[in-house]
């Protein structure tokens, strides 16, 4: 195995993904040294257990020490406090990045923080699922997926670099776009479609005509698609709605307008409307199979336990 | 292995839910003689080669004469039309019975056709994929789903009750209710599902700030979940808008409500209230799982296929 490229890799947040993070850099030797830090006792004991790291701080300041890589792996909102308390602990020519789903906010809250002479490199890897805590990680989630940095004006080439290749490192490729741009690609491919799954889901379990048994007993006709969305972290979702509102509110009111065209054409029994709609997202699909982002199994390609009820 | 139930069934559509019907018969033995019926020479053609009945006639009247099971396996709108074509060859005694997802208008367009001493009891098997034609289907399809029966008042309980024997046959589980809740529940569950992915596909797909590549790219962050509901066949799809009209808005102006609810806390950073919506959908996911209705795998269990792009 080639040496690995940094000397100390220090996380802080260690659920989903920081915890795929650990496993993928200490399976693929891409640093050294892997220091875990999380904001709670529970966390940090279990992360020891998975054995994720070398070291384990519940200070986030100690942990940052001498590392060349700091990740930070926390909720959006979380950014500017982790940043504040790290900063004086970071080391001269480090890299700093994160991982968050919205960037503007992110650097908005860090920047301030970061000291002279340490890089900082905004990150969002496009991977995940809708399970949290460091249990939930593993070393493949970043394969073959893609992951946005956004360095600022004037940051350093090399660092960059380096850290595109720790990314690749991970089995990722490595995409570069300004911030603003992430956020705004980013409220149409996951942001929007995480608030219509709640929202879906929230407006069926309102329901007093339908009950909730039906629901759950029917789900395979189409529902239980976007339940998995919906179960995804609370926490993560309210940051990155109050982060990232501008763009999402873009998209919702996109969708919106689209939706009450669909509205009138099922009112007034357009069919031919409707027909060309649906024809034409049919194609997207085979895109994104083709481009290795989706499975071809029909249905996801779901094995279902077979429990009777 | 036990006798058939059934002396012929004949399939009226080789779909993917006719063709998953004949696979599930023979392998199950659930009738002596399967008689296979579909609109093109082509398709019929390839119900052959992939032996999928006993007999195959372009004539629908012709494939039902003398058979004691009759399932119409096409497009909601159509079913009027070749209820109509078979009615004259239809035997005393049989049953007749369709797969369509809306029942209201089929049972309107179909009863005045259903000669005296014909068993005519809607149907609807809750299960599929976003696939279609004789190639799609599959034995299993329907194990552990639901089947939901829609017999009208004063049918024969008798005919209902072996309609149902054998849908437990195909592996599922049946429930009667009327046409109306039907059209209901699965505007929810499953139409509005369908058109809001559609809908949200189709608001990507027309985005100029926001380049086509860019969405496939990063697509694995939550759009691709609604791209497979979206690639369902668009013919089906207009015919259940246009036959579930009433049920559909209904459903399409309780979520609007719901989204301006959440555009306006997302507006406000309404945090708590963002928070709270957030949380109370996750456990619907847990109880579709616990029905046995979903798999527990995160990400559904994906497999991707790793090309590189
Ligand atoms: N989940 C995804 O699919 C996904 C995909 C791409 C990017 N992201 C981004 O990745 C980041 C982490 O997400 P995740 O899914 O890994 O989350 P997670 O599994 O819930 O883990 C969150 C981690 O952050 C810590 N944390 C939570 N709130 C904190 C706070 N206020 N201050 C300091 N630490 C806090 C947690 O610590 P304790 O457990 O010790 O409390 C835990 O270590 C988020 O910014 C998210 O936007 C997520
Ligand atoms: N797909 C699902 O997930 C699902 C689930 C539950 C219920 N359903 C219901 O099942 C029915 C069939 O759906 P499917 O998915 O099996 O469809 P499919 O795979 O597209 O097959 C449709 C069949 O109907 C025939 N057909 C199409 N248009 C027709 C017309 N105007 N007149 C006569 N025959 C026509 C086709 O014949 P040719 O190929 O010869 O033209 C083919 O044999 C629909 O009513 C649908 O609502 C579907």
């Amino acid at each position: 195995m080639s040496e690995p490229q940094f000397e100390r890799l220090a996380l802080i947040g260690i659920g989903l993904i920081g915890s795929s993070i650990a496993r993928v850099a200490r399976e693929r030797n891409l640093a050294r040294e892997i220091v875990v830090s999380t904001r709670s006792a529970e966390t940090l004991a279990r992360a020891e257990e998975l054995d994720l790291g070398d070291r384990y701080c519940l200070d986030a300041g100690e942990a940052v020490e001498g590392a060349d890589l700091v990740v930070l792996c926390v909720p959006v909102g979380a950014n500017g406090a982790v940043a504040k308390w790290i900063a004086p602990s970071l080391s001269p020519g480090a890299i700093l990045t994160d991982v968050g789903s919205t960037k503007k906010s992110v650097v908005d809250q860090v920047r301030p923080h970061v000291p002279n002479g340490v890089h900082f490199i905004p990150g969002h890897p496009i991977a995940g699922t809708e399970q949290s805590g460091p249990d939930a990680g593993f070393a493949t989630l970043f394969d073959n997926r893609w992951c946005i940095l956004t360095p600022e004006q004037g940051v350093d080439a090399a660092a960059t670099e380096k850290l595109s290749a720790f990314w690749r490192g991970c089995g990722s490729n490595v995409d570069l776009m300004d911030a603003d741009h992430h956020d705004l690609v980013l409220a149409i491919v996951s942001h929007l479609p995480h608030l219509i799954a709640y929202n879906i889901v929230g407006t069926a379990d309102d329901l007093a005509t339908v009950t909730k048994s039906e629901v759950i007993k029917y789900s395979a006709s189409g529902f239980r698609d976007f339940t998995r969305l919906a179960a995804s972290d609370p926490t993560m979702w309210r940051d990155v709605c109050l982060n990232n509102k501008d763009a999402i509110l873009e998209m919702l009111s996109r969708f919106s307008e689209d939706l009450s065209a669909m509205q009138r054409a099922i009112r007034w029994g357009d069919g031919d409307a409707l027909f060309d709609l649906f024809t034409r997202t049919r194609g997207i699909r085979r895109s994104i199979i083709e481009a290795g982002q989706e499975t071809d199994a029909p249905d996801f390609g779901r094995v279902q336990s077979k429990t009777d009820d």
